[in-house]
């Protein structure tokens, strides 16, 4: 037992060392499983005809609400989680104000926003599904979009986290993002603000910064990034609009970056393949590179040892 | 409860304004757990001595026949949801013609079908491994390559999709390449056809289209795309050969791009990274990018506040 | 019966032609899952305020204590499982040599060297949170980096698998990179040497190969490969340095790639977006594209119909 | 693989040898853990107030809905597979016709038939429930009895059981009480019928024959058997009532036995302890031993040493 | 869906009538999964050497601190259920009066002074297992008293409930005896007082009331009752001693009934098995029945037809 | 921190106190919820058609090979276990002497030689299960009295319990034969003898004590003892026999009680009900108490306010 109790009273002390990191007398967090439960049933109260338990539809409603309790009960429990960590951290950059209604109030008003938004952001999602299935012959059906394209996804989640961002929710909101980049290898900030009929092909590698914002029927390609200029100071950069504007009808190609708040892509743009752009281009405009010289090299006749 | 009971009213709507979103009146779908568990058999049955419960050789034929037994009618049963879908589905692009042979039947002989060939697969799998261990000199071990590399992990699930997918299976391979793609970052369309002695090296960001053809002992590096050129009819472009064709002994660097249907790139050619290709390479050759001109700018002096 | 009984029988004829392959005369290797549940298990030791079952501190140090002697006998579990089929390994590049130490004996050395090890780890883990927080005013507080930033996921379980990589331990450390990699889009080979207060933002796509050198104070961007240049044969260069090194205060914009085992770049270098690096860089520069030229093509007034 | 082989081949030939035993030629059978959870499904639609998971009544209706419907499609496969046994078993004393009506159908109509029932079979719990109440003083509240008394579950789970019985249905009804049985000791046939306000106190080892008949408002103590009399041919008494009869407000003391199908308790009569009675009492009659003769013997002045 | 939904309606309409029963408007109950959960977990820190995850000492004390902390925490929550519910009952015969002190301080004192009871509970554990070892000449171990006597169980649970129901706990008390008794066959009501040294040999069936008071070194055999007499009301009989008084050193056989709360049955007294007694027996007294005559009837020679 | 400190340090100090009662040092002993999963193991080997995963008989030898093989690694694991808690225990009564054959070794032939002897065992039950349908009408089917005779139960695990017994296997089979007790009620003793065609019909609180012997044929009630007279000298006592024998085709009806190892029941007798036995009975022989005079008091006219 000596040994072992070495090993663990040198940990105790790195903990009592780095106490915040290891927010031992913090306020508590949401916990990754808890958020990873919360979102499967956002997901599946989003589908419900493509969950896992299918049934016929006697009982659907029940099975539905059901759910639906369910997840309100979570939200509001890791909605509340959250405020409290937020008006007690020390040492952050988003400190709450506390308010005289207690927190779990205003959890339950946030949570109840939120549902109330549900139905409608479903019809924005209908619009996104659209988009997938006209902009990718390789799809045969509507339900092959929602089960297996990952950038529908990451979009779906991202609508739902970013009505909670919109509504101040600090904390949850990120989590579910990252969830659904850690799913998808999208990574679309739950502050990034997006508009209908939204179409991310393939999707690896995308990366839609913060304060980025999408008009109505943009595309994009896998590797594309919305991203940020260098950033001289942090905490004054906080809130500052830091990434591009899209206008609508805006199709950008694989690993094109748009970097820059003030950069803005006019409607109806096209953005070619790994552009690097970092000021404003006019609506109807197609940008491309000169297309860089390519060099062919001959390598001669294969040696017959290869055959 | 008349909080709730609003919300959940107004999802009811919802899903009755959308019901084909929802699915609630068509036939199932296989679920993503279904399809993950599927996947998950087969793989353990692809190298059963590298699964989870490692045991000694006594009783492996059992363990085998058991998994494979449950695998089978795993499969079938997915197989003919999957078919039962295709057969019924409405404004869908794949609508499979209704048959006289009962729809377990034709799942029956399908999955029998895919089983029949998992052993020579297997042995195009070896040439996979072998190329694997050949281009990195980082695998110390075969079985570090099945273990470890998600490129080996992704063509694994690859060709057994493509096997379903080949035999017309619907729904079911494209879920399974998303599975892989989930795990791996390697999005690679189940209707790709690819050689023997593949080697993906990292993978993440890798797109392979769905009328991709890859020859014997070809290499590519993480970020590589093998899509379609611009598409401007989805429904007249379904089937058309969109993406292009990579002959053997070819290598691909990273990021590159190689686009069209049309596009052909010859035996034992190497294309560089962050190549745009949008046509015909000969054989042996090289193409790499005219050195883009780089831009040194010295930095000064860093200031002593730095130190 | 017959049927199944036909499949499975050509199932065992292919295991038996390719038993290397399935690993069934061979020794065992660690499972996947059990590689993973260590991981998550580390994961909770490093941060354990922020982990599933919160709960007050009362009784936090047998929370603790607790979980560190599972973790130790499980790690103690893997490294012998490693060891002794490094040891016995038969057409491999690594294979150990057996010692007069029993292999139980050698794994408790290994293990309990790990965990003597980690209470500084976790100090320089708090120089990549800090380089977090100042790197990012999308993050609010030190808790959410930890909680919801792949880069610093993927670093914090690199420094473990680098630690028993350090030590020799073969096969876990790669299955945990791997891990990482899967869950997190970010490809860092234990063998890479990686200076404090390091900074991966987004990091979908990033690449760091086995023997590269990363100084301290160094931030990456999305996509950045730190790689080989070609290797002409696999078994004489394991083991030679083939990645490159980054010296303090390094910057890698998106996209980049820095290839060879010579390449240096310098202390408070910046490398741009996209930029293809194959020779080394003094201090204090900036290494861009000349900005490649860009060709702007007007679309035209876009049709009413569109409207 | 000799060793494990040989023995597996011997188990094979047994199963050959004896293949009505192990079934493996019939028709399937509800597996014990089918029944297990239907039965916890039943219980907890009983009393949702009462189960695991206690949540406020926003959202009851759903949860219960929910439950139900999932406990309704059980049942209905729970009985169309125990009908479907009964229509084709071999050497059985109760097979059952075959009818036009597919088994599903009828499984369907026995299953909505029980449920309409359910709620009328709740008010005679209720009658139990108070009879339990005010028969045992320990009884601090209502709730206790519910959460805690195995004759009140044994009570409610027969009454179940007995819907079932009655309707016709095989196998499941006894599937039912066996749980019962193993979860309280209180073995019930489902085939006894049992009027209003029943209490069993304690109960270990009270057995209520399946022709019993019981009045309303009896009470029973641990250990009493309700059986039948020595059975000449067990075929030709199958359905013969060989089980007594107790009216309305009889009491039986512990361990006491009745038997004999054409033995009638009479009304308000009242059996002592451990008495044997085979033959009909009186109404208003109370059966006592004439007290047996007790032999006391002083064991003499406990020797010193025991202090 | 129609039918399915007037089976809820009319199940909800059920719920109404009977509110009460259903306890959905009143303030939850400790789950009987919990009361599980918990009374498993303080059997294993009562025995932890026995538990399911056998280890080396190494760790030992943390993974008793742990769960210890763990048990902790359930039961403060398990308590705060009981009391609250205790103190809003209606209808009931055991209202607690509300106090100042919080229900959840209420609570954590009251595990705690629990807890603090624990390591003299063993103490006597201790006594009852070596009286179950001299007693039993088939116990080979202590051990194995610990892993399979029922009677040990049964006594080790009741001990613990004891302290609770001693503090005035309600609700939870009874439900561990509840389980110990679905556990074992054996049913001790937790308000009953049991010296050191006891031992219930087998123990099916043994009832021993809430009132009763067991001396020192006392054995029980199976189907032993220790109850009371008729009960005319039982609300006025609450809290009255119905059951009886065993002194030091008596022994009961199998199927004895003990009735009676003025019952006393004096020091180092035998009672025979299947004796009925209703007043008091003087220390060192045998009391068997006057051994009834039995009849011996010859059934004549077998027929031949038996061989 | 402090509070439950105080707790745990208590608790730790009450364990050093006891360390035999806490197996601290001791040996590891076999954990009951292993010994559990065995038994279900082997039950579900027993009747592999009836067990919870029904499938068709398409790879049913797999499923069974599979079950099999994983049943035997336990029982040697669990031997091994037993093997050498029983080498090492001090003060106990049943110390094995070390062999020079490793105790895995002993575990593996045990094992083997267990399974050996399951397909005889195997016709044992059928002669059981057939006394079981011939001796109660209520039975319907062979199948519903595997699946719900608690009887049948507790002697087909009795039957597995007695063959490691036989063996001199140590705590196993008492572990085993204590599952079957809790969940039937019935408590047979692993060393009990018990011939073929052994039927107990309800069988809560039916005890059969570690040296019994029974012959075939024969058939027991609910409730009845075979036991041993008072002991003087546990540790003299142990392999004495000092329980009753009953010869071939005897009955034993509810409640009789057995007792004495020279006490013998001949051949065909009949024991009623209650009935208590010290001494031998001829073969043929019915014995029954003369019935104890009843006593019938009449309680006078119901009062009207009854009804």
């Amino acid at each position: 037992m000596k040994k072992i109790d070495s090993l663990i009273q040198s940990m105790l002390q790195s903990y009592a060392r780095n106490a915040d990191l290891t927010n031992m007398q913090a306020a508590p967090l949401p916990s990754k499983s808890c958020v990873t439960d919360l979102t499967h049933r956002l997901e599946s109260l989003l589908y419900p005809g493509l969950t896992d338990c299918v049934r016929n539809s006697d009982g659907m409603i029940y099975a539905v609400g059901n759910r639906m309790s369910e997840a309100y009960q979570d939200m509001v429990r890791l909605i509340a989680i959250s405020l409290r960590y937020a008006q007690t951290c020390e040492n952050c950059r988003m400190r709450l104000e506390s308010t005289d209604l207690p927190v779990e109030e205003q959890a339950e008003g946030l949570a109840y926003a939120f549902f109330e938004k549900l139905p409608t952001m479903r019809d924005v999602l209908r619009t996104d599904l659209h988009a997938a299935y006209m902009g990718d012959p390789a799809a045969k059906y509507y339900a092959e979009i929602i089960l297996s394209y990952p950038g529908f996804r990451a979009l779906a989640i991202h609508r739902m986290a970013h009505i909670l961002f919109q509504a101040g929710v600090p904390i949850l909101p990120r989590m579910m993002s990252e969830f659904a980049h850690n799913r998808t290898g999208i990574d679309i900030h739950p502050g990034a603000r997006i508009g209908q009929g939204f179409f991310i092909d393939h999707g690896t590698g995308v990366v839609i910064g913060e304060t980025s914002v999408i008009g109505n029927n943009v595309k994009l390609y896998q590797g594309v990034t919305l991203g940020a200029l260098s950033i001289p100071n942090p905490d004054s950069s906080m809130g500052v609009k830091r990434h591009p504007t899209l206008e609508d009808d805006v199709t950008i190609y694989s690993g094109a970056s748009i970097l820059g708040g003030e950069t803005v892509v006019g409607a109806r743009s096209v953005i070619g393949a790994n552009v690097w752009l970092t000021h404003s281009v006019a609506p109807d405009t197609k940008v491309l590179y000169v297309p860089p010289e390519l060099r062919f090299k001959s390598m001669g006749t294969p040696s017959p040892a290869k055959n």
